[in-house]
C-alpha cells in the first residue's frame, strides 16, 4: 500500500497547529504543507482555504477536499473543482465563537451600550431606562450549524427571537420563517437583525434596497456572515438617513475594508475585523479526521457540500 | 374586618405600573401610595425604595417590608427597622438583564472589542487573531440569585468560569471558590472579574489596594453589583499605571457619578448609568404578592433577608 498524504494549504491558517492536531487523530497520516507535496499520486486529501487556480487536479488520487472553514462560497463558485467529495469545517470552538459575537452585538443595542459608549466620550451621565429582553424583537437570517445556536442562545437569554431559513427548523424559544413571506416578515418585524446566512448564487444581494426599506424605522444589522450578503450601497443610504439606526459589521465586499470607504466615517456603523468566528484547529481535527477516516472506509465525509447546490 | 393596605414608596420606580401589577395578583390588597396613605393602622404592607427615615414607625401593624430592589444594602443599614419581615425583590427579568449585561461586558473584552471600537475611531482595520473561549478564565464574586445565573451563562457560553462565594456552589461549569484563600485565587487567576457581590459591612471595601494588586497584569474588572465593594481610589491608580488594563463600571460610590470625576478621562473605563438590571413589575409583582399571602398566612415571605445579617 502507497503512502495516504493529505496536502495543507493557507495563508492565514497555522499549519503546524493543524499538523500536530491531526498527528494527535491520525498518527499515519502523511501531513504535507503546500509546496512541498511529495509524489502527487499518494495525495488523497485536501485541507486547504481558497488554494490557487488548478489547485485539486494536480492530484490523480484525491478523495476529499475539506475546506478550512463554516463559509464555502470562496469554495463553491471555482470552476476547477474536481468529482471528489467535498466537505467543510465544523468545531464546537468556532459555534461558542461565533455565538459570542452574535450575543456580544445584539446586547450591546438591546441594551443601549452604544448610547453610553457615546455618552462616555462626551462625560455624560445619559440614562436610558433599561426595557425587558422579552419585548425586544431579535430576527436571526440563517438556522444553520453556526445560526442555529447563536439563535436558541439569544432565545434563552430572554430575547423574542424568530429565525428564517430555507426549511423550517425547529428550536426551542425560536419562531421559525421560511420563505419570501418569512423573509418579508422578519425583516419587517425586527429590531436587531442579525446576518449569519451562507454566501450562494441565491443569498448573494438577498438584503437589496427594497429589503432594507422593509425594517422598522431605527432598526439595527448585524452582519456576521458575508458581506455580498447585503448590497452596500443601499446599506450605506439607509445607515446615513437613519431608517436603519445602527450597524455591526463583521465583513465586507472588500477585506479588509479599505481605508477612506465610507462605513469608517459612520459613527453609527460598529466594525470588527473579519474575526466572529475563527476554526481551532485542536478542535476542528476531531471531525476532520474522522471524514478522512469515513472517506477511507468508502462512505461520504462529515459536514458533507454538494458544490453545485451551493452549501 | 378593617382595610388591607400596602404603602408604596420610590422616587425611581412607576407606582403607576405597580398598582395595576399587583391589582392583577391581589384585588382585594388596597395599594396607597405615598404621602396618601389613609389610616396608619390599615398599612400592613411597604414596597418601597430608600424611604425617609422614621418611615417604617408610622405603621402600628407593619408586618412586612419589600425592598424595590435585589440590592439591599440601603435599607439593612438603617437604624430606624421595625421588627417585622423584611424582603427583597426577584424577578426573572432583572435575572436576565444582569446576565446580559454581565454576558456583554465579559464577551466585550474576550473578544476584544473594546480594541476595535478604538480602531473604528481611528478607520483603522487592525486585526487581533481570537482565542478560544475555553482559554479565556472569567471570575464571579458573588453567587446570589443574580451572580450564580451570570455566572453559569458564562460557563455554557465555553468560558472557564471561577465563582468566588462566602458558601460553596454547585452550579455547572463554575468552579466554586471561598474563604480568603479562594478570594486570592479567584483574583490571582481571572483574566476578567466580574463584581456581582452585594454591598454588606463584610465586603465594604473588599477589593482594595491590595487585593487588586493580585489581580494578572492587563486583567479587565467589571463591577455590576454596588460602587463601595471597590477602593475606587485604588481602582483610579490601577487604571491609570494599566496594572488592570480596562474597567466597566456601572456603579460608583456617588451616583450620577459627578462630572468631572477621574473616571470620565480614561479612555479605558466603559461607563453605564446603574442600569445593569433593573425591576420589570409585571414580572416581580407575582412574587411580592405570593409574599403578601404567605404574611397573612402566618408564614414567611419569599425572599427574605435578616437586617443583622445584612443580606
Amino acid at each position: 500500500m502507497g503512502r495516504d498524504a493529505l496536502v495543507f494549504y493557507s495563508s492565514v491558517d497555522s499549519a503546524e497547529e493543524w499538523r500536530q492536531a491531526l498527528a494527535n487523530e491520525l498518527p499515519d497520516l502523511d501531513f504535507r504543507l503546500d509546496p512541498e507535496v511529495g509524489d502527487p499520486s499518494e495525495v488523497h486529501y485536501v485541507l486547504a482555504w481558497t488554494p490557487p487556480d488548478g489547485f485539486f487536479s494536480r492530484f490523480p488520487n484525491l478523495k476529499l477536499v475539506t475546506n478550512l472553514g463554516a463559509g464555502v462560497d470562496r469554495l463553491v463558485n471555482r470552476d476547477d473543482l474536481v468529482p471528489v467529495h467535498f466537505s467543510r469545517l465544523n468545531d464546537p470552538g468556532m459555534v461558542a465563537m461565533m455565538t459570542s459575537y452574535v450575543v456580544f452585538a445584539v446586547t450591546r443595542y438591546a441594551r443601549d451600550m452604544h448610547v453610553f459608549e457615546r455618552a462616555k466620550r462626551r462625560g455624560e451621565w445619559e440614562y436610558v431606562h433599561p426595557r425587558p429582553l422579552a419585548d425586544i424583537k431579535v430576527g436571526v437570517l440563517g438556522l444553520g450549524e453556526l445560526g442555529a445556536p447563536a439563535a436558541a442562545m439569544l432565545a434563552q437569554m430572554g430575547y423574542a427571537v424568530s429565525g428564517w431559513s430555507r426549511s423550517s427548523k425547529a428550536i426551542p424559544g425560536v419562531r421559525s420563517l421560511t420563505g419570501r413571506e418569512g423573509l418579508e416578515t422578519i425583516l419587517s418585524e425586527s429590531e436587531i437583525l442579525v446576518s449569519l446566512i451562507p454566501l450562494t448564487r441565491q443569498s448573494h444581494g438577498l438584503l437589496g434596497a427594497a429589503e432594507l426599506a422593509l425594517m422598522p424605522k431605527g432598526a439595527k444589522f448585524i452582519n456576521a456572515s458575508r458581506g455580498p450578503v447585503v448590497d452596500e450601497v443601499a446599506l450605506i443610504a439607509a445607515l446615513t438617513s437613519g431608517a436603519i439606526a445602527e450597524a455591526t459589521l463583521d465583513v465586507f465586499n472588500v477585506e479588509p475594508l479599505p481605508p477612506g470607504h465610507p462605513f469608517w466615517a459612520l459613527d453609527n456603523v460598529f466594525i470588527t475585523p473579519h474575526m466572529a468566528s475563527i476554526t481551532v484547529p485542536a478542535l476542528a481535527a476531531r471531525d476532520v479526521a474522522e471524514s478522512i477516516r469515513r472517506v477511507r472506509a468508502g462512505r461520504p465525509p462529515l459536514h458533507e457540500i454538494d458544490p453545485a447546490r451551493g452549501y
